[in-house]
């Protein structure tokens, strides 16, 4: 049940970075702190809705777009325009959850090959890993940027396993992201979902073949596997 | 370019019914009524996600099931399973936005023939339109509970062409829903966004043929066209 994989690809967002804290730039530019989660799931909405019609769009640019509504009734502190692009790289700006940083390197030390592929830019991968010290112990950042489709679309989880030389079965996506560990599943790669605060894994979504509570609990569970 | 179509579909929730209106239920159990927003936009994230991997879930589920997360944190005034199913049930218990009953009328009253085509259920739907005494206006409720897929999958709106006996050519989908335009845009259908608050319209999206600002302002321009 958790034999060890010969790769691990992460998702990003949300499963290495705290998105909490973007409530934190919210309310910077004078906005409600809140509007951050309504915001996060109106930017997967949209980029869901162009991978179920065969479209995609750069994640900034969804993010972008949707902030143009949320904080017109929103008396901001700084021009429009700045404000968006303050909140848009915010994402590149996040702390890692705690676990993250001992987790990677455990899971490296274990002999497991790691990757991280998001719906969002490299760049930001990098941003957020970088000031950790572990951007190093990964063979490559993937982006849905550059495959056929964003996740969960079958195509950007196939494209990474071919991308990393890897067959699918021998691949374990890796996120808090319940959509995330069906769509992988559904393009045959093993699957772990990482759920930090005992949340309720939703029945219409293929369950994860592994649950952990963090990375460091991952790398346990795969080097005793 | 207002010429008028054989059939109009309406998209329900938030294109008929004012979802703002949510939020006073979560502050009836004792939640934060900005929850609504993010539970809203979640429930379509999830079901758009299924949608992405050829699957599909009821409306009721996916909104009952993210109940248990955003709830977690709250005190609740009423057991949680009790505050669930009236949250769910809030989709069926709104108001309509004040253009819609003399909107429909109106649209009626010049030849269109009208029908609604809901990601939720036929009878939130008619709950919804009862009321205001304008069910009898339609010729149908459909629901994608009887589609191969959710909106904005392609299949949605060429199911519910088929259903009505109309080319999709004939057919126009009216909504508030960026993504929705978009996707009945992809089936072939002709398209009208309402934009009641002169929104931004996500460039991402394929741009409505028409946009109004109101059910009454669609059947002027169509009477005029």
């Amino acid at each position: 049940m958790s034999e060890r994989p010969e790769m691990v690809v992460l998702d990003v967002n949300e499963t290495l970075s705290d998105t909490s804290a973007l409530a934190g730039r919210f309310e910077e530019v004078g906005a409600p702190g809140h509007l951050a989660a309504t915001w996060f799931a109106a930017v997967l909405r949209d980029g869901f809705a162009l991978t179920a019609t065969g479209g995609s769009a750069p994640f900034a640019t969804v993010a972008a777009a949707l902030l143009d509504d949320l904080l017109a009734p929103v008396r901001l502190t700084r021009p429009v325009e700045e404000a968006k692009a303050f909140l848009v790289e915010g994402f590149a700006g996040l702390p890692l959850h705690p676990d993250v940083a001992p987790g990677l390197t455990d899971l490296a030390a274990a002999g497991v090959r790691l990757v991280t592929l998001t719906n969002g830019a490299v760049a930001t991968t990098t941003a957020l890993l970088a000031p950790a010290g572990v951007d190093g112990l990964f063979e490559h950042h993937l982006s849905v940027a550059d495959a056929p489709t964003w996740k969960p679309g079958a195509g950007s989880y196939r494209w990474a396993a071919e991308r990393c030389g890897v067959a699918a079965a021998d691949l374990m996506l890796v996120a808090v992201h319940p959509w995330d560990v069906h769509g992988a599943r559904g393009a045959g790669l093993r699957t772990c979902w990482v759920d930090r605060d005992a949340r309720t894994y939703p029945s219409y979504f293929t369950p994860p073949g592994l649950r952990v509570s963090s990375l460091t609990d991952l790398a346990r569970r795969l080097a005793a596997g």
